[in-house]
C-alpha cells in the first residue's frame, strides 16, 4: 500500500493572489479551501468596486458552506497599497494582464517588498518567466505556474523555471502542489505555450481542417472525442495507451504494426491558420450547437469524472 | 425529462463475426451481453486452433458469470464452412487482416450467401468501403463500423459509408448501436484514417516532438494530459471547450482573446515522421517507464470514468 502524501501545514502560509479575473477567482477559491484562515488571503486588484466584485462572483466557485468565508479575504486595491498586500506573503500568485510589460514592472515590485523566501509565482499561459524577470534583481526566485482551467477543479498545473530559477524554488512549489493533491508537472525548457496548450491546440488545428472540409460537423467531432479519447486519456495518456496498444512488445510494437497508418494520418494533416477563413462557419455550428454554455454541470461532471480516476487507483494501490 | 433510447428487440438478430484477433473477441464479449442467446453468435476464422483459442481468451473480456456462455458459441474454421456460417446472420461484421485483397474477396463471397438485407459491417481502421466493395454486386450494402479500442467498453463508432452506401443501412446501423448505449457517428466523406485517429495522431506528433526536445518526458507528457485535457474533454470535446472558454461570445470570442497564442502554437507545432530517429529515445523512455502494461485496470477505471458521465448526464436530464 503506498504512503500518503504529507499532510500540508497550513498554519504558516500566506497567499497573496495579484489579479482576480476568472483564474484569480478560481485559485481564491481553491486556496479558501486549504488555508489556516481565510484571513491568510489577500487578493490585490486596483479594480475600485474589488469588494462588491469579489462578493458577487466568488461565491459561485465555492459550496454554499464557504460562502461565510469570504467576507474575511483581506483586499488591497491600489498600488499604494502593494507593498503591504505582498510583505507578509509565503506565496505571491500573480495573474494580471498577459502583457510583458506589466509583468516585469509588477515583479520588479513585488520583490522590493516580499520576504526573501516568499515564492513567486506566475500564471501566465505564454510569458515564460526569463522575460517576466528581466527587471528583477533575483532573478531565480520566480517560477511560472500556469493552470488548466479552472484550476479550482483541474489538478494539472505547469511548473515552468528559467535556466536560472532555484531547485528549492521548483522544490518547494512541486511539495505546496502535491500536498494539496494535484499534478504539478515540471516542464523542462521554456517554449512557446508550454505543453499542454500545444498539445490541445495540434488536436484543435486537425479538428478545424475536418470540419471545415466537411468530414463531421463541430458537434460531431465532439462527440467524437467525448466517447474515444477524452475518457482512454483520462485513465492512461497517448504514450502509455498506444505502449499498451503495442502489447508485450511496447510502443516499438505499436509503430512496427500500425507505423504507415500513422504517418498516412500525418502526411495529410491539415494546417489551417488563424484567418483562413474556416471562421465564420466553425463559429456558427459552434454557437448553433451549444449557445452560451453553463460551465456548472461540465464542471460538477468533471468532479466526479476525477473521483472515479483517483478511487479507481487507490483501489489498485490497496491490492498491491 | 428526455425519453429513453427504444429497447432493442434483439430475438432476431443473428451476429457473424468475420475474424478473432482483439477488435473481434471484444465484439464478440460485446455482442455476448446482448444477444437473446450465445447460439446467435458464430465467430468465423480459418485458424485450426479456434475452439481451443476462443475457450482460453474470450473469458478475459467478460465478467466470470457470463464465461458459461462461451461454449454455446458457433464456430466456423475453414472456407468451405463460410456460406453456411453467414447464411443466417442478420449482422456479419468484418475484422479480419487489414489488407485490401483479402477484404474485397471477403465481401465477394459473403454478399453471395448473405440474406439480402444483412448489414455488412468493417472494422477496419484505413480501408475505405468503397475499396473493399470493388467486387461487390451491390456496393450500396457495405459500411465501416470503425471501433474505438477496445470496443466491448469504448462508446464511440465511426460510420464510414461510401457515396453509394444505402440510406437505410446508415439508419439501422446507428439504430443498432444506439439502442445499446453506444455512440456511433458518421463520417461523411471516406478520409485517410477517419476521424478519431487523425485526431489522436496529430497530438501524439506534437507529443513525440516535444519529448525528442527534451521539453519533458514520455511519463510527463502523459501525467501533463491524464490531468488536463483528458478529463476534460470526456465532459466536452475540444471545440464546446472552447467555445465555453469564450464566455458568451463562445468560439469566436476565444479565438479573438487568445487567437494569437494559438497561432504561436501552430507555427511552432513539430513535425516529426515515422523513420526520423526520434524512436529510440522515446520506445526506451516508454519501456523504462510502463514495461508490459496491465489492462485489466485500465478498464475497469475506464468504465467507471464512463458510468460518472453517463450518471452525471442523466442527472442533468432528470432535473431539466
Amino acid at each position: 500500500m503506498a504512503s500518503s502524501p504529507p499532510t500540508p501545514d497550513d498554519s504558516a502560509v500566506y497567499i497573496t493572489l495579484i489579479g482576480s479575473g476568472t483564474i484569480g477567482l478560481s485559485f481564491a477559491a481553491f486556496h479558501l479551501q486549504h488555508l489556516k484562515s481565510p484571513e491568510h488571503l489577500t487578493i490585490y486588484d486596483t479594480r475600485p468596486d474589488l469588494s462588491s466584485y469579489i462578493e458577487t462572483t466568488l461565491p459561485k466557485y465555492l459550496p454554499a458552506a464557504q460562502h461565510g468565508l469570504i467576507s474575511s479575504i483581506k483586499l488591497s486595491t491600489s498600488e499604494d497599497t502593494l507593498a503591504d498586500a505582498v510583505s507578509n506573503a509565503t506565496i505571491i500568485q500573480e495573474q494580471g494582464p498577459e502583457n510583458a510589460e506589466f509583468k516585469c514592472s509588477i515583479w520588479a515590485q513585488i520583490e522590493k517588498h516580499a520576504k526573501p523566501d516568499a515564492l513567486l509565482w506566475s500564471s501566465t499561459s505564454g510569458i515564460p518567466a526569463s522575460v517576466q524577470s528581466r527587471d528583477m534583481k533575483d532573478k531565480s526566485r520566480l517560477v511560472v505556474v500556469h493552470p488548466y482551467n479552472p484550476p479550482h477543479i483541474m489538478p494539472l498545473l505547469e511548473v515552468v523555471p528559467t535556466p536560472q530559477t532555484g531547485p528549492d524554488v521548483i522544490e518547494r512549489t512541486l511539495n505546496f502542489w502535491r500536498t494539496r493533491g494535484r499534478e504539478p508537472v515540471v516542464i523542462h525548457k521554456e517554449c512557446t505555450g508550454f505543453v499542454a496548450n500545444r498539445l490541445a491546440f495540434a488536436l484543435l488545428r486537425e479538428s478545424i481542417h475536418l470540419v471545415n472540409e466537411g468530414v463531421v460537423s463541430v458537434e460531431e467531432l465532439d462527440k467524437i472525442v467525448e466517447s474515444s479519447m477524452g475518457p482512454r486519456w483520462t485513465v492512461a495518456g497517448p504514450f502509455k495507451s498506444y505502449h499498451a496498444g503495442g502489447g508485450a512488445g511496447g510502443l516499438e510494437s505499436f509503430f512496427g504494426n500500425i507505423g504507415g497508418t500513422v504517418q498516412g494520418c500525418w502526411d495529410d494533416i491539415g494546417t489551417p491558420s488563424v484567418g483562413d477563413g474556416w471562421e465564420k462557419k466553425i463559429f456558427q455550428q459552434s454557437q448553433d450547437a451549444y449557445g452560451t454554455i453553463d460551465t456548472t454541470q461540465r464542471d460538477r461532471i468533471t468532479k466526479s469524472v476525477l473521483r472515479a480516476v483517483k478511487n479507481g487507483k487507490s483501489a489498485d494501490k490497496a491490492s498491491d
